[in-house]
């Protein structure tokens, strides 16, 4: 394997010392960029480009081109595994995904089957194997899934859903089937994950979309329990290089202390979160990425870089930050915004680095 | 006027000693009931059981009949005010509300008038009248607004939204409009509580739904500090009796410390915050209300009052809780749920009051 040129990434998620702050964004390969939507255009469906390596990294290595990021992300998405389970992943335009076999009974959780990732999802590690050879060690490769937790929401409400009726009426009724359905969920992203890093991945993050849907105790419960079994099951050393692990709770604020003893390497914010208070309250123990609200990309390159300057001076001096949004950038951005805030990161931040 | 018979609800916000801790429940006159239904079925629109008083007042006591609530709430719309400022309210059945005239400019800002509660609100403080003399003292009634910030929200956007693009937008570009526009919702909100106040209503609750949404500067410069502004113009008084006030940020659960400084009686607290951190955080300073998970009443009645007994245990002893859900009821609940977590407050809260 080719030696990073760029591993601030990896050190800064580590708290290991860097000399400016690393920067990339959630969606950095997607629809803000015209030169995606013009793949994206020739493609019959967004799966069809998820399915084919060749595409998936062209997609993946798109933003690179244009932008100085730290780190680049394996274009895919978080529903691979329910899709690779049966369920029937597909997508309609503006409504987001949704699956043709939903999870309704106990009956179709028993059914459910752990997936071999080097299998049915062996799509993805020849994405991943592909970007990373083409990336030649630029910066390191990012995989990922979506938490159990935020897996089962798609699962049962068989695609977004505003109130999570279904998948919380489950949960409150039948609790026990819930914990089969999580406890399967959590081996089966460990295992994709873990295949993820023997195929190239450098880092990994979980996303728990929808863990802020709960409340204190049934997200404690139902989503980072099994956020800690999937940590637990990680293999995160590999040709004697430690992969550091990323956990995001999208509006799991209120949690971060619980969240830090899940042994990730680092938390991901969310744009509500103050970043000053989020350091006080992990102390050392993890590392923190985030958080500027993807809507202030809509503002004056002027006023963003003021917010960059912020959330870096609120973070303060030391390793340990990624900067990042707070969630995914919105399809309406222009991208020049997005290169003011990138090119801000790398101006502004080397003095909290001295 | 009629003294109150059952004072507990206004007791407890003023964080004076009760037997028991008092209940009652947003939405609680609404879709979940068959009585409503059958008034509504009736009726041309929402708007027009909100702008009718006599109906207005049969369908907020109606809850009433049934259960063991300690208060009714004043059956109305958040929107009622941008609706007076001729922005042009309507309701689309499964969209929520929306708005003819939504604010786009700043000249729209600069046209929005203050509206006179008593002239084009007048409506609603009828109702309110008629409500409270209905009422007999048999429990408080409570009058309600949406928040600056919260109305401002629909007024850019039109209605409901998923990102807020449209007024974080506003916000980012043009911060000093939405400032105008925030204060004149203020000067609005303040005007329309203290009308409410004058017609009968005991004590008052600004709706924040959509605060949650902002980054935490963002929340106090723009939510928060309006706020304020409507509290610090509430006449609070009224022929020797106070008035009691209740603010509740969904989403809020991050900024309890600042909110708590905002000079209301309580703070409403939405379901995914712990209510026993909460009061740790508050300390004396204001009352709580809340917090189960709407989604909890789909449980069956032993998981509910399980779930009463928890809650009620986290607040722990002494006055100053108000027992409610941590958002609005959902219309496919049993009413028989509901009857089930009502008692249960009552059975069990007796103990926390010795």
């Amino acid at each position: 394997m080719t030696s990073l040129k760029n591993d601030i990434f990896i050190k800064a998620l580590l708290k290991q010392p860097v000399d400016k702050t690393p920067v990339w964004m959630m969606r950095q390969a997607g629809r803000y960029l015209p030169e995606y939507k013009a793949i994206r255009a020739k493609a019959a469906s967004f799966m069809s480009l998820c399915t084919n390596p060749e595409l998936a990294c062209e997609v993946t290595l798109q933003p690179l081109e244009r932008f100085d990021f730290d780190a680049a992300i394996l274009f895919s998405d978080i529903l691979t595994i329910p899709d690779a389970m049966g369920l029937g992943l597909y997508f309609v335009e503006g409504e987001g995904p949704k699956f043709k076999n939903p999870i309704k009974t106990e009956s179709d959780v028993k059914k459910l089957a752990i997936p071999d990732p080097t299998v049915e999802l062996s799509y993805v590690m020849d994405a991943v194997s592909l970007i990373r050879k083409n990336l030649q060690g630029r910066v390191p490769l990012i995989g990922f899934s979506g938490s159990p937790w935020t897996l089962a929401t798609y699962m049962v409400e068989g695609g977004s859903s505003k109130r999570f009726q279904k998948v919380k009426g489950l949960m409150y009724q039948q609790p026990r089937v819930m914990h089969q359905m999580l406890d399967k969920l959590a081996q089966s992203v460990a295992a994709y994950l873990n295949a993820q890093i023997e195929a190239g991945a450098q880092a990994v993050m979980v996303f728990d979309t929808w863990g802020g849907m709960l409340s204190t105790e049934d997200y404690n419960e139902f989503s980072l329990n099994y956020a800690k079994q999937v940590r637990s099951l990680l293999k995160t050393n590999i040709d004697g290089e430690e992969v550091p692990t990323v956990f995001f709770t999208k509006g799991g604020g209120l949690w971060l202390e619980d969240m830090a003893d899940a042994g990730y390497s680092a938390l991901g914010l969310d744009w509500q979160t103050d970043i000053a208070k989020a350091r006080q309250r992990v102390g050392s123990k993890v590392a923190l990425q985030g958080n500027m609200d993807p809507i202030s990309l809509y503002a004056e390159p002027e006023r963003i870089r003021q917010q960059v300057k912020t959330i870096l001076q609120k973070y303060g001096k030391g390793t340990g930050h990624v900067f990042n949004l707070g969630h995914g950038i919105l399809p309406d951005v222009n991208p020049d915004h997005v290169k003011t805030m990138v090119d801000a990161v790398h101006e502004f931040s080397p003095q909290y680095h001295l």
